[in-house]
């Protein structure tokens, strides 16, 4: 027995250093220094730029005192500055908190309070919103210290809106840049637990979190991200899903993993999307079933179909209805289905394709594709359990239980909110609130979170299996389904729909009934919407659906009366 | 500024585990269990069925009191049991050291006193081997204690082998096996700088070196190493390199990560090779340039060309001469060169490949292709240094310094070698002793080991050089060129030549004429080699010339005289 001299080798400067994403960003420069990094309209850069224009940013902030235990936010649609910023404020040891651009003042006011912001980098086209919210901050808070306020020009904007910022003290990125050493010699964090981002839950729940994540779980997830996807060195990413949600569920480390190159987009349109595919010949992009949607339902003038080449797309964020998972197919879409939150750096369980399944019929294929399936490579724990016993449920496709997760793609943990924590950390697992069931081979699939289960007569119905039928019918563009308040029932289905241009729905009364016989045909009779509402359906900056704001209204409505049926 | 708060937040049970690529394993025998692990001969396993049967392994060895602070040798080629190992050793908390099988006994007796081996595992064909090298070592030591013995059989071998050992006590592999729980519950260890596997240096230097990695290093390079080869779920992958270097780059924990399908070979011949490729549809294989050799120069009527699909190599270990690059390329293989050592988890460099190379002519394509390259993802460091002054040397392509490295796929350091450790991690980083020069491109290429340089006149002259420009003479099958000591310039180089079958060898000094007049085309006068020997060249375990021999041969010839000329 050789005893511990096979464990007593000590780290050194050698053979030890911080896993972080920004080691990445120094390797893709110096691989492939000229190749296009970020590609915004007229504007390109190279790695080699990218590389420095960190660096500059790094360099500026360290100037300005910007270090370990600061935080940066930045409020900006997918702009090159954004891709940048993640790279350049940890490379200054500081935190990136890309803010959600379609909240509000009043909730930006909170998180930047919340986050005691020291610097507030602003996209021109949002800098009213953020005076606003730095407005509302300054007269909330007694403690209130202006942050350094920096505005990102973009020449596809109207140049008025930079003049104003101007106005109101904002110093120009550019400008800010040039103040920074473009050799700044930046460090890896002493400790790969030191945090890197913070980002606040979207609001499909009431109060936004702040979730906060580290340098060794942005890094591990980065590399996660490219095996999970098959994506490999040189990969053209398209920016449809918003940089602010979980960083983008962290491809923007991993494209500078796999030196590969970015394509920016200000606004997302099926049109803009095809458009890039042609013309850069994107092999990438992720997006929410909402904007898979608006590619599958597209008019055929902002098509470009056949496909010119095979696009891979991650898709997440809602258990995506297995009719358009069929319809991107058709379309010559490769698409991963992926599932996770924000607690857990984004995506981090993967609907893993099986080659025997290619021979399965296309329906078959789609309800196996809608799965939420297995643990990401670098996600140690993947279980559903019952919330009482914190037990295993049977691996049987119907026992229903809560997604708990564990290892290093999950979360350090929420921002100055210990109860939260507490609760999220419980029993050694990260509670995911969201209701599944395990099928007999593993696979995991969402039934509900568990907020969204509604309880008829005692019964649980998922909400999703019903918006999942409902989305085959031939009207529907999109639908969501929540509890109103039932008489008899306690609860019971109300459907939420916005119907397909096109669609005559001058007589609400008679689809809403063709709808309900539509269902009658598909499901048990107690999961049939009592109530069908028609109208646009609200949603979170990341095309989720706000069911809260639903639930509210059905509640408004008032309770569904046993004379009605 | 939010002060610490941000940071503040610790590591629990549901966010932190160490990184070890045991994880790989339970994961793949939950997303894959029915899918081939690994397929030797007729004996084929699952993904499930390699989980239980290395959590037997963990089990049983647990039972014996092997964990945390021990080691197990292997002394086998690449068969089942020799994969198991590399995660149920690791599973019990031990330390694999899979053991050179070229080796002889008293070499091997001298690697399980100093790993002090708690038990040698061995394949039935080496048990005389194995025998041997216990006589010695227990004559040798006082302190030596009986390691348990456990021997691994072969339905492929001679049933009599098996018969032999059960006569000397030793305990049948699978036996041992069953005697273990197949639910076992393994654990990460405790701290991830753990541990995992002890590997010999192969001995193209003098006296053999434990190098020791550990559970984060090895999870790191299996990730790399599958990003770098743009290698994806699925693999099926040939056990070419023999699984005791460097644990097979790493890949024996990369087939876990992707789920792909490990195929054995107990002996690596071209007509193997191809066989395998046809008939499992291999997708990649490693190989040193030796291996590489051998498959461009097989028979015809051992060959399936053209290859019925792409298939990927990995190479390393040497400096692979630009010809035998290009023979590859035109056969349809995808050759990715790589550089490293055992002290960097195998290769931790690549000649990552640039789409604007493909238009070049093929000789400028090979001569970019055989160049060391840039830096792994998870290698941090990697620099061509002055030896004296530690400083970079200039990116010229010319000036030679010493390739170092530094970062997380370096060694935990030598075994019980305090002063091999100084000497290796001098100055924060880890040097390799292979000198090289930087192009302008940042791509490094070896021109040498330092010791095999060869000094004549006071002026260096690569050896790799030499031999690179040999290997494009029609009559060389293999060369090797060292120093020898000569009367007028102390050194003057000496090529050792193998000639391809089928070359009329019978008149060696013509033969020499031709080589000398070929070199006198191709490089400067000084460069041309005085002596040309014919013969096979001695090769260590995984192929690589053995060059100490051969300037040990060399330096036994004498002085070159200086009237010769």
């Amino acid at each position: 027995m050789v005893g511990r001299d096979i464990d007593d080798l000590p780290k050194n400067a050698a053979n030890y250093t911080a896993l972080t994403p920004l080691w990445f960003l120094e390797r893709a420069a110096q691989v492939h220094p000229t190749r296009k990094s970020v590609i915004h309209g007229s504007r390109h850069y190279t790695w080699h730029q990218t590389y420095q224009r960190c660096r500059q940013m790094a360099s500026a902030l360290s100037k300005n005192s910007i270090g370990v235990g600061t935080t940066v936010a930045v409020i900006a649609p997918n702009v090159p500055a954004l891709y940048e910023a993640h790279f350049g404020i940890p490379m200054a040891g500081s935190v990136i908190n890309p803010v959600n651009i379609r909240l509000n003042a009043s909730t930006i006011a909170f998180l930047l309070g919340h986050s005691a912001a020291d610097v507030v980098m602003v996209d021109q086209e949002f800098f009213p919103l953020a005076e606003e919210a730095l407005k509302i901050w300054s007269e909330k808070s007694k403690s209130f210290k202006p942050p350094i306020l920096i505005v990102i020009g973009d020449e596809n904007c109207d140049p008025k809106g930079l003049k104003y910022a101007f106005s109101k003290g904002a110093i120009e990125y550019e400008k800010f840049l040039e103040s920074g050493d473009p050799e700044f010699a930046w460090r890896p964090p002493e400790d790969e637990w030191q945090s890197i981002s913070l980002g606040y839950t979207s609001g499909t729940t009431a109060s936004p979190k702040g979730v906060v994540l580290h340098h060794r779980g942005a890094y591990l997830m980065s590399l996660s991200g490219a095996l999970i996807w098959g994506m490999n060195e040189g990969a053209v990413y398209l920016w449809t899903l918003p940089l602010f949600h979980c960083n983008g569920w962290c491809y923007v480390w991993t494209l500078a993993a796999l030196c590969g190159t970015n394509i920016c987009l200000r606004q997302v349109t099926a049109k803009a999307v095809y458009e890039a595919i042609a013309k850069y010949k994107v092999t990438h992009f992720c997006a929410a079933p909402v904007v898979l949607n608006t590619i599958v339902n597209a008019k055929p003038e902002e098509t470009i179909l056949p496909l010119p080449h095979v696009v891979n797309v991650d898709t997440a964020g809602a258990a995506p209805p297995p009719s358009v998972l069929a319809a991107m197919s058709e379309r010559g879409f490769r698409v991963t289905h992926t599932y996770g939150l924000s607690e857990t750096y984004g995506p981090s369980t993967v609907c893993t394709w099986k080659p025997e399944w290619d021979s399965l019929p296309p329906e078959a294929r789609s309800k196996l594709h809608a799965r939420q399936g297995v643990r990401y490579i670098c996600l140690e724990g993947l279980e559903v359990v019952n919330t009482k016993t914190m037990e295993p449920v049977p691996a049987d496709g119907k026992t229903v239980g809560e997604i708990v997760m564990r290892g290093n793609l999950v979360m350090k943990g929420y921002l100055k909110n210990p109860k939260a924590n507490e609760e999220a950390f419980a029993n050694g697992w990260f509670h995911s609130g969201d209701l599944a069931v395990k099928h007999p081979d593993g696979y995991i699939e969402i039934k509900d979170r568990s907020k969204d289960i509604i309880i008829s007569g005692a019964e649980n119905i998922s909400s999703v299996e019903i918006e999942n039928a409902l989305y085959s019918h031939p009207s529907i563009l999109e639908v969501s389904v929540v509890a109103r308040p039932d008489e008899k029932w306690g609860e019971s289905p109300c459907a939420f729909v916005t119907l397909k241009p096109g669609v005559d729905s001058s007589n609400e009364q008679y689809l809403a009934q063709d709808i309900i016989k539509f269902c009658r045909s598909k499901m048990p009779a107690y999961w049939v919407p009592k109530s069908v509402i028609f109208g646009p359906l609200p949603k979170t900056a990341t095309g989720k659906i706000q069911k809260h704001l639903l639930r509210a209204k059905a509640k408004e409505m008032g309770p569904v009366k046993t004379s009605k049926l």
